[in-house]
């Protein structure tokens, strides 16, 4: 490989010729060894794109950067933005704690990516310098979180509420479909008195609302933004009015309701609104976890198991059992579930470990925040497409798992006591029976009487599905 | 011990002869010798008091309960709520998982405490027969979850949004006392650039701020009560208006504003208010963390560690080392966030594992949430009154520290540019010398314009602390 | 209520005139209203009198305590053993993260019942003086941690693995009863081809044995003694040859195999035996979850489940719904592995925290390490007593499941060939009829072939259970 | 792009044309759209090629396949172990959580590839058939716990052992050249007794090593093998004898002793082998997080901070400050930690959720497993060679803490008694002064006296570092 010779404080670094970063980021890629190389989410790249850009807006309005540069620099950060340089980020996760050199990172190829346009050459810290320039008013401690709040924000706003969304609806459709349909309640695991599948439906749909609404709750926490507080909190070196107005840029360029943080010295030392969050994700996993694993058991047999629902069929579930199907969607699903609980316990412990004037555990949480909201929103989303959209009753099941149910015996209660029906519901039970059988056998009533009284359909109340 | 013969469904049992409790508690607290016995926390069993004494009005009020009747439970249930059956509760959180014994032990206590009341017996379910009336238009599946928000809600509000509150303010109280008091930053545990100690003060308050908001937006989700849904969320055997009316007495008789839930399947099959508040409960214990780990941090010393505050004396820290003194308060509440984090991991969990219409890991999660908000609102009172509100700064030490900073050669950039106070810095920190003395030595200013030029408390900004 | 006053190096204390305790005790049971009083647990007490005898022998033999003292301390240690001092103990678990105050209420407590034994006075520091005497060669910092591993290794060899030992025999017995009982197996939870009862149960005694073997794994790690590292991990003030001594009577004491530690200042400043062995109490966790979990879906029912087995009617599940039993067992003990999983996130966080010569997590640590061990070990019991032993098949249900399944068309492959036995099974499933319908239907076979190769006890291998 | 049209009992699929992967791998990429493609730990597909490989060779000794198809099938697991076929595995974790599709991916690239090696051609399941020759004597249900157990098992053998013990013998040899350097210890953040930074570094020795043997106890069950259960553990379909001749060939191929399971049952419905080894990972985190946060906190300042060792300088560590350096790889390494204690919530979570004959968490346990085993390792490797092997003591910072200490009063105890230590101790703190001064002030002693009592070398004891 070709390198060429570039130099930062600490001396030379020879850095491959034909990529744009530069020193600072060569230390870090030979010091960090951890992990697969170009781990750090794009995402975070974008969203320093962004706020480079903003930047750089702001600092030529406060007359602190020229507008010449302020356009190079604006230019190479939508480049990134289109996605044509994602070479040049090869930085791990597993780096220093502030993400510095990602900083840096990006930093150098916005310098080089300038240069190179204007003269074909790289490493000569002009027309922009990297640090002087491009991390003008700026600090790795403001920027970096700054980007984690941008990259996590876009992430849920964009994908996992409107996933959840998706999979809401199509939830809630079903519910309504199967509102009429009464089937056999089960608390325990054991059989209990009936409901309608559409009431059962319901719940999840209510699950996924309030995990919504618990998603929403936090997003004014993760609009605002630490970027003007630069190296503790203080706003040391940026211009009057630099940090109300470089949030207003990027909510500009990002479309969402970014504010600058009230408090910088919150913003850098702690990532509580990361931690707040993905609190609220780890929700929607637990309400999905339920959802998918209620429909999976309704869906199990074709034979032995429960088998209210049919779900889709998508693969061949064997190589040895033919006409196997298995609910491989559910599997998917709750597997992300489990993921995003142990990504919670990381990124709340990793939130407890801030130190002074900085928390330097900013790319684990970053890394397992995206992460989380991905897998969320994909998951819904496969989850939505494959599964719940296909979801059928089989009434024929339905109907004969309700009408031998023992519990109907509670709509008798009212006409001979609750004793008289204990005896009933018990009898039957041992016997292996129907409760009419022996609600007549016991000349408690005649079978007219038991179709009379025991109507299914009358106990699962008025409650609107 | 002597014992009384009582009858359930499944026959005879053989009750303490001094206890209220009847046959179902007897079964239950002799099939779970799981953990100490009464262990099931006792918020739960006055909520169940509030509950009880709310239905009985909502079934005279809808006409399906004597007003006489009505009065005998409140009755009880008052003398439960001013703790006079303390007694009388012995089951543990180890139970089913739907808590009906407990909801059983309630209902039994009521019906018994009444006929003693009136005959000096026991055992006799008249005049108030423990499920026909005690439990009327109930069932354990929507009485013990309702039992859950109104305990958890409560505590929430009443004890441990109070004693953050309380720290807060005391915090706050410092920041304003500190604010022009510069200081060292530190970043990466490494010297950075000043702040006032103030202002790292207003970092904490930010924090509290924030999960105070995060706890707040929770609670209208904890508001909602399962009543009114009896065994599977349909309601069966209530009468017409009942949950909104029992909500409505609820709210009354606790003065918290508790509203009927939307959608009662979702309040008995998951427990995701629960997961929702104590996720950010879960939030407060990190802010905690870092709030009391810098308090120790910065306090630590005397002669070998950093030594910048004063917390309040305590005990004696040591049987050996005469006048060591410890940050014992840090390492209680550090100690109660990390019990936090680990219950969240359980609620979480616990959160996930509801079957069709019911989730039976609801004493667990009970458990679990109280000691949380019970132990956060604790620690947070006694490291106000034991430490917080002693905190002193130790003023000649901080400007010490300041004084022989390297970091405040950042204040020369803009005079003599980066690369030249690199090198008094390094060559500053090469020689053990002062900034001032190397600027000097090196030519390349005056000590007077040192002094004009290096003055920290410019670098901190002019944020409010 | 009456006091005494006491003093130590801090000054005067007012301490409870009837209880053992003294100064130190008081001033952190004033400073430290977290959580219920008393909450330390009882086994830390108890480990701590069987240290503090031994260290009074090995002092003894080692001629710096004098015999006549060794035989009062001995004395009242063994009185605390016998729990004749259990009001004595009043401290919290959140206190000091190093139990400094609960090691000097033992030594206060020793001192003062010596004491009063004599003269019937109290807090006269002769002729015991608590430091001087109780606490020679000693250091909270070794005494704690040297409790935490007495009491944790006591519990999970008393307590813990016999109960799990009782569970595995249960099982394994179940397992050579059921070994003949050819089922349906489910995988996905999906029908899949059969085995029998008695394999699927040894699938459970197997989990309990690699459960058992990891627990004991970790033993000789919790075996080791920090007793003798006193301050720091030094042995400052101690005399020659003590931590071996020492750790010699606290074996013969307990008779237990305790050593002393290799390496005194790990054993001070990390817990990794406390992580090591609470991670194997979580593994345990793991199984007995998917055990019990398996249990009660096999048992669910009755009408519309699965149905497999029965499992003990311990008490009435139902106020509404008479004849319902619900599998309590089941929940009480899964909800004890959820609690396992959260406090082995708080050990491992708790267990990350040292800093230099002391970690500060120290009551955290031991509080939920014996919870854990308690807990498995009591659901352990109580599961085997009231739900394992009393396991019993539903073999005509088993049958009829077995009879029915379209997995069984596996067999035939050899036979047929597997695209032909894929149109059998489809062809059953479209029609909800039988294989042997349709493979006559067909014409790939006749009745008569049908039922020789279509043996389900041919399918289940030559496997012992 | 190109696609073939290929079969599968579910009809027809169009397949990349260039792609050696079928019809099921098809499905299952188009159905799980969940996280990136190609995410399936390269790992997994590369114990897939030894156990496919095993698997033939095992079945041709006992006469189930022709020696020819063997030789195909080795020739192409040969090539996937040189890395060659990397792009034919296109599937993601979050697919079905048996991995059957991942199983069928292997079983169809094998039967393609050599396919196309005889002729060119794709899609023909000729001269091997993926399920009937590549697949024999398997199931998924068997196969992916065997390659989760090899992969497991080299990963942690080969990498993350050696890793660990890599910087065990650096922080060993730093704790011999270190033995003699006696400096103040720290408990509570508080200064203490006197021991050696030897002494300090052995204890992290200590930890490592306790952590080695910990993983090491675990890999037994690690190295029982599923293979030769099949579909539900039985061994349906398996000639007599296989299970312990493929355990023998991966053992053999692998290196590594791995042994046929001894209960196929608890290996497919359970993976606790994963949890008991990823504990042992866990307890490794919790053991380098102590270690690299001490280091790092040891290392701080340059000028405020604790200041006694010296660490490399790696990197510039701040764009705005000049000359400051961070503990960069301190931060990446705990980093890690708290990635592998969310890993470990994530796995255990997962291993409960077995039903029945299976679990269906493997992949998501697969994925964690093997991140927490890479990254531990890498992170080891990294912090040893950029921080460990550089880490030097500032004698002359240590060597100024400790003479001034106040803690060095312990020492006088013997000679004047604790009392007037306490006087010296209080006095000197009260006034700032040294002990000596107050010792002399206060006519307890002569300067002389106090030089030859108070010496720091004797308080550290006689243990070896």
């Amino acid at each position: 490989m070709n390198y060429r010779k570039e130099y930062d404080t600490m001396g030379e670094v020879r850095v491959p010729a034909d990529k744009f970063w530069g020193p600072q980021t060569e230390r870090s890629r030979n010091n960090f060894k951890i992990g697969p190389e170009g781990s750090m989410p794009y995402e975070i790249i974008e969203a320093f794109a962004y706020l480079k850009k903003a930047a750089a807006y702001a600092n030529t309005d406060l007359r602190v950067l020229t507008s010449a540069k302020r356009d190079m620099i604006s230019s190479v950060c939508d480049e990134i933005l289109e996605g044509k340089l994602n070479d040049h980020f090869p930085l791990v996760i597993w780096q220093t704690g502030s993400g510095t050199q990602s900083n840096m990172n990006i930093n150098e190829v916005i310098s080089n990516k300038a240069l190179f346009d204007k003269t074909g050459l790289l490493g000569e810290k002009s027309p922009l310098h990297p640090n002087d320039d491009v991390n003008k008013s700026q600090s790795s401690n403001d920027t970096f979180p700054t980007a984690m709040h941008i990259a996590a924000y876009k992430k849920v706003a964009e994908h996992t509420i409107p996933a959840v969304e998706k999979l809401r609806n199509t939830l809630k459709k079903k519910s309504e479909v199967f509102k009429s349909i009464v089937k056999i309640g089960r608390t325990h695991l054991m059989d209990a008195t009936p409901l309608t599948l559409g009431q059962e439906f319901s719940g999840y749909v209510a699950q996924l609302e309030f995990a919504l609404k618990a998603i929403k709750n936090t997003l004014p926490h993760l609009s605002e933004l630490a970027l003007g507080g630069t190296a503790v909190g203080t706003g040391l070196n940026t211009p009057d009015g630099y940090d109300l107005k470089v949030a207003e840029y990027i909510a500009r360029f990002t479309g969402h309701p970014f504010i600058t943080a009230r408090n910088k010295f919150e913003s850098l030392a702690a990532h509580d609104a990361i931690v707040e969050t993905h609190g609220a994700l780890k929700q929607l996993a637990v309400s999905l976890f339920k959802i998918a694993q209620d429909v999976r058991m309704l869906a199990s047999g074709p034979r032995s198991g429960i088998g209210e629902i049919f779900i889709p069929e998508n693969e061949p579930g064997s190589s040895i059992m033919p006409g196997k199907v298995n609910p491989t969607q559910n599997e998917a699903i709750t597997m992300v579930c489990a993921q995003v609980l142990g990504n919670d316990t990381t990124i709340s412990f990793a939130g407890t470990q801030g130190h002074y004037e900085l928390n330097v555990f900013k790319p684990v949480m970053a890394y397992n925040f995206l992460q989380s909201a991905q897998l969320l929103g994909d998951a819904c989303l496969s989850f939505n497409s494959h599964c719940a959209v296909g979801i059928e009753p089989n009434e024929k099941r339905i109907k004969e798992l309700l009408d031998q149910s023992l519990m109907l015996v509670t709509a008798l209660n009212p006409h001979i006591g609750y004793e008289n029906a204990a005896k009933i519901a018990k009898t039957a039970h041992k016997n292996g029976t129907s409760l009419k059988e022996e609600a007549v056998n016991l000349g408690l009533m005649t079978a007219e009487q038991f179709d009379e009284w025991v109507k299914p359909e009358d106990m699962v109340g008025s409650m609107k599905s």
